[in-house]
């Protein structure tokens, strides 16, 4: 039998060593897991803390303290808040670092086992009940975030900051940092102040155009500071990473303001879904047209990436947008009885 | 940079042609081809023959005649009624042809293909309302079924039908087939006639129990009819090809029978997510057994093979057993309104 996809091995008649970009790959491959481990337990430390922060809230207000939305500051001197603030931290970390390791596209689309992580740790130590479809998004979630996992390219789609400065200047990745820039200046000034109030997708839009920025410009950022931390290269003595930390600075600013702005207006659990599909659809694009992912990849992992990523769409989507919805297996139960018992109930 | 997972050309430095194995796996790529457009020609045809039928049915019952569950045969004379029936029998046809040219473990998932067309038909021209999750389990399912098709094994399992005779005596595969066909005859009389008007899994599971093995020799079957058409060898001059035929024939009336006992006593929107999950996860293990397709196979196809198989189910599932709920996009645009709405409501 033949095996397929599986690389060939030098034939017996070849008795050369294999050639040095096999050892390339190698590195490319470790990478990427690096990338991967930091991006899972990234996932699980943000959704924790989304977890332990409400706990420590919840503690306090049963305590008696003025609640943080009535602007209370009694939560600062509690532990167990703090320990929440900690576990974002290393999570946003651990986010970032990824990001240097392993490729946007991959990355992005896995924040989405946070809602997961949440989702569960909620239903456990909060006692919030997860819904039939809140349970069947979390499944589909893992299976979609599987998906992605194994169609992602392995290899990094860029190894050093001098590379990055000649992507940055490709005319088709200009072009669509202006368009976003002219977008977002478009809604904040025009479309927000008129529809902001109405439509939910309006300072999501705002939002995820700017995070797609700042997702590239948290890349080669993290990249100058693996390139100079290894002591490959000493990208600091350079202007880059100074323009890069205000960029990411002033726009994570942005992101949050409107993000906010969205939480405030909006439910929960209609804003974080349509926020994932915009930002990760977002991030994608602009990976793609940066880093041209998709000209390393076989057809068939492009598709599978894809099809990863509407898996997980759909799972973000019944994890929140049905969220208020009371169906339970025993709903389904229901029509697992005969017809005739049916008929006389 | 460096591809990854596509095969390897031979090398500036070796100058010889492409080694014969290439060949004999372009023909069989082009097997799996024909049998995937088979499979899904067969989805489309048997999806719409319910349709077909259905209409002729409906138009029956409006002109007087006795329906068919009061024992009329007025269908007899509608050619809707035929054309539905001859629709089915192209469908299965085409479905039996599939076995093979592809993989059971193609062919058998990519049957919930049909639940979709049957479903998006109905929508269409019964005006039988398809709710959110159901368009939902719609695109999950074609979603999933696309994952399967990418990492299914390309290569056929078999290729002719003296090495599936020698595979058919394999100890594992015998163990199967007798603990499959003591477990329908322990249900068949035991467990059947005392909890098979209770819980709806119990006809389901002898019916999908002896589908796998008519699944398996249907696929011998096809081997031997394509082997004697295409004039390789004459199987027919054994005595094997006519046993399958008896084994076929008997099993397909076992399933039919009990099919009907299920539907009979149970609602179609349980049994056909049961169904379809049981019978389909025992085709995959029966051919596993038989043809050790995972040992050709990369561990990250098994995994996703296994990730399109787990997004159908739940493809199916939304589709069927949330068809009775009332759930439609107005519902979910409720929270997508301003949350001071909401309260103002």
């Amino acid at each position: 039998k033949i095996t397929r996809g599986v690389k060939k091995m030098p034939s017996a008649g070849a008795a050369a060593p294999p050639p040095p970009p096999a050892i390339d790959e190698l590195y490319m491959e470790r990478d990427f897991y690096i990338g991967l481990a930091l991006a899972l337990s990234s996932s699980i430390f943000i959704g924790s803390s989304f977890i332990i922060k409400k706990i420590g809230l919840l503690r306090l207000s049963r305590v008696g303290s003025v609640r943080a939305s009535a602007g209370g500051f009694g939560y600062l001197r509690d532990w167990i808040w703090w320990a929440g603030l900690i576990c974002m931290g290393v999570g946003e970390a651990a986010n970032f670092a990824a990001y240097a390791f392993a490729p946007a596209s991959l990355v992005t689309p896995l924040g989405a086992l946070s809602v997961i992580v949440a989702a569960v740790m909620a239903s456990r130590f909060l006692k919030e009940r997860l819904n039939l479809l809140g349970k069947l998004g979390c499944f589909l979630c893992i299976v979609g975030s599987t998906i992605i996992v194994i169609h992602s390219p392995k290899e990094g789609e860029v190894e050093d900051l001098n590379l990055l400065i000649d992507m940055l200047q490709d005319p088709t990745f200009i072009t669509y940092v202006v368009l976003i820039l002219s977008l977002a200046l478009f809604i904040g000034c025009c479309i927000g102040p008129r529809y902001g109030h109405k439509h939910v997708a309006v300072y999501i839009l705002l939002c995820s155009a700017i995070g797609s920025l700042t997702v590239m410009s948290c890349k080669a950022l993290g990249l100058a500071l693996r390139d100079t931390l290894s002591g490959k290269s000493n990208d600091f003595g350079m202007w880059l990473p100074y323009f890069l930390i205000i960029v990411t600075v002033v726009f994570v600013g942005i992101q949050v303001n409107y993000l906010n702005k969205a939480l405030d207006i909006f439910n929960t659990s209609i804003v974080t879904p349509i926020y994932y599909v915009i930002f990760t659809t977002l991030v994608i694009t602009a990976s793609a047209i940066l880093f041209k992912e998709w000209r390393h990849m076989r057809p068939e992992d492009i598709i599978g990436d894809l099809c990863g990523f509407f898996v997980v769409i759909v799972a973000v989507i019944l994890l929140n947008a049905f969220r208020e919805m009371d169906i339970s297996l025993s709903d389904v139960k229901g029509i697992m009885r005969p017809k005739r018992e049916l008929l006389s109930h």
